[in-house]
């Protein structure tokens, strides 16, 4: 079967060949439809997340999948059943973080990630897991499920998010999304469908016209041009935020984040940047997080819990947004286009099948 | 009577005469015993907080208080009980903070501070306060009520820490405190009585012998020199910590947090530094709060609540404690040895009162 891999030496991805797998005990056999690109597929490709997997000299690319099940073993799937996987996965030996279902909470060295450090993605025809890393998808987003990991890492930061101002009755009214890629804009639809902000705002540094902008204010979002307005003086420029979502891997927009929050927010920061001193007012920064009960957390991945709330969200998203959102899907044979990303560019996915329903 | 107040012009608190004050309807009049001495009142004393209440010359000192309630009007309170008052009080009308019994997560503006910014603390034979800011002491601790409100800061800083922990299954077991004044010494107790760690940390500058490090392995928890051992070093000397629980109010400590935290850990600030910049590698640490889930939470102040839990954990520590770190405990007429500080000192107490079992 064709898949899409790195491997030494190459500029980018290619197509290579690879035998079907086998679904062991306790895993399905899952026809790929389409899988999603993202700014960590760029990483893998530039060479800086960890290894292939050791039995092999290529990775596999591609971890925002959606598949059908074709054999589905002694799961609890049926053939045709709409699945997206899981990204983690036990490294040999399973251990306390996947046995209770959290492996988003495993420090490094107790996962692999598939198609980013490990084990092999999911951009192939095929490809097997076991039934308990595969959320059911309903077969009016068949399309569309590979929307479910990245929005699943959204929840996952929410719900950190959410769960550190749980002390106390905190109604948060505000919010502003760092970074209008399309981890941004989900976000920015998920906290206009499920969280019910008053005031929603979404920071860019992008000239009128641009798709992304379009997609801002059609969600009743105000867009931030960061060049006019850096993020430290939000509240003077617009209003404090009581929650702040930082995904543009940015770092100094994790300190600058304490600058924009109201009193009693919560800043969730996603992105991961390279090493990068700079100089921060941290007298005023460490007073700041004190005296207004402020707090920071960093959140990474996500796991089976987080995939259904995705699923549950996404079903609630309006038509237009997807189409605009999507930007591209393209077959196997013209997989590169899905890896390339310039200012029309949203979100795109490569689609190894179609969907049919039974 | 006498009170112990800063006045404009004066190089420290000197004793003046006020008159004795009348409590209002749903207040009681309370005589006071002993008022403990913090960093924070050195703060005011050399101006660095709010102004005087708007009727005053003066500002009476003391936020640390526990009385006998002589005159118990229309509150809930006998004659004769023993209570801690709280230190947040509205500034002129109410608002949403105080009318939920938060007014810790009240914004600068929305509250009074009595003894520290707007209004007269407690340093005075005589307070009067509303019963809803009263708490019950029982009369067995009626000498060292003047640990509860520092303990109560204690308790809502780990009620935000854990609550920020409470979105997954996070077993806490390593524990380190930055700071081995009275704050951190308490906490330090509260973390071996409450909480049950297993593996205790504290960091301080001192020499052996002395008295902080005594006390610090006496409850069984290893000291740690941050002369030899800087907070990023943490992990590689000794272990990662679960929590850090930051109570030195110097800044780079609230950075250096993230190093030394382990996955999934959080980090407690406390301290009020002044501006201060400096370098960090911002990128590092934005990647590490994220590919770790660490998180930072800011805590201030405190409520009834914290105060309740801090009475029935003060009800807990052992005897030879308190002897420990209460090293001076002055009658009014020798108030001053109570606001000197040098490395006997742990923590003082002014005595306005005894108290008489009834």
């Amino acid at each position: 079967m064709k898949a899409i891999a790195v491997e030494p030496g190459a500029d980018g991805p290619v197509v290579i060949d690879v035998e079907r797998p086998t679904p062991g005990p306790g895993a399905a056999l899952v026809r790929t439809l389409r899988v999603g690109v993202d700014g960590t597929d760029g990483e893998v490709i530039a060479g800086h997340h960890g290894g292939y997997p050791a039995d092999s000299n290529h990775l596999i690319l591609g971890h925002e999948a959606v598949g059908v099940v074709e054999e589905p073993g002694d799961t609890r799937f049926s053939i045709g059943d709409v699945v997206a996987p899981t990204v983690r996965r036990p490294p040999g030996a399973s251990n306390e973080y996947f046995e209770r279902g959290e492996p988003d909470m495993a420090p490094s060295g107790a996962y692999y990630e598939r198609g980013i450090e490990g084990a092999h993605g999911y951009m192939s025809e095929y490809f097997t897991s076991p039934g308990e890393y595969l959320v059911s998808v309903p077969s009016s987003l068949a399309d569309l499920g590979f929307l479910v990991e990245p929005l699943s890492i959204t929840e996952k930061a929410l719900e950190l998010a959410y769960a550190s101002r749980s002390s106390f009755d905190w109604t948060a009214e505000s919010a502003v999304v760092l970074g209008n890629g399309s981890l941004g804009l989900l976000t920015l639809a998920y906290l206009r469908e499920k969280h019910n902000y008053d005031r929603l705002y979404c920071l860019g540094r992008r000239d009128r016209p641009d798709p992304t902008i379009d997609i801002i204010e059609e969600l009743g979002a105000t867009y931030i041009d960061s060049r006019e307005t850096p993020v430290a003086e939000i509240p003077a420029v617009h209003e404090p935020m009581d929650l702040v979502f930082e995904a543009t891997g940015y770092a100094k927009h994790a300190f600058e984040t304490v600058a924009a929050l109201a009193p009693n927010g919560v800043g969730a920061l996603l992105g991961v940047p390279e090493p990068w001193e700079f100089d921060v007012d941290g007298g005023r920064l460490h007073r700041e997080l004190v005296l207004h009960n402020k707090a920071l957390v960093g959140s990474v991945n996500s796991n089976v819990r987080h995939f259904e709330a995705a699923v549950a969200a996404l079903n609630k998203f309006p038509a237009w947004l997807f189409e605009d959102l999507v930007t591209g899907v393209y077959d196997v044979s013209q997989f590169e286009a899905a890896f390339d990303d310039d200012d029309t560019t949203i979100k795109t996915a490569v689609q190894f099948s179609e969907y049919e329903e039974r």
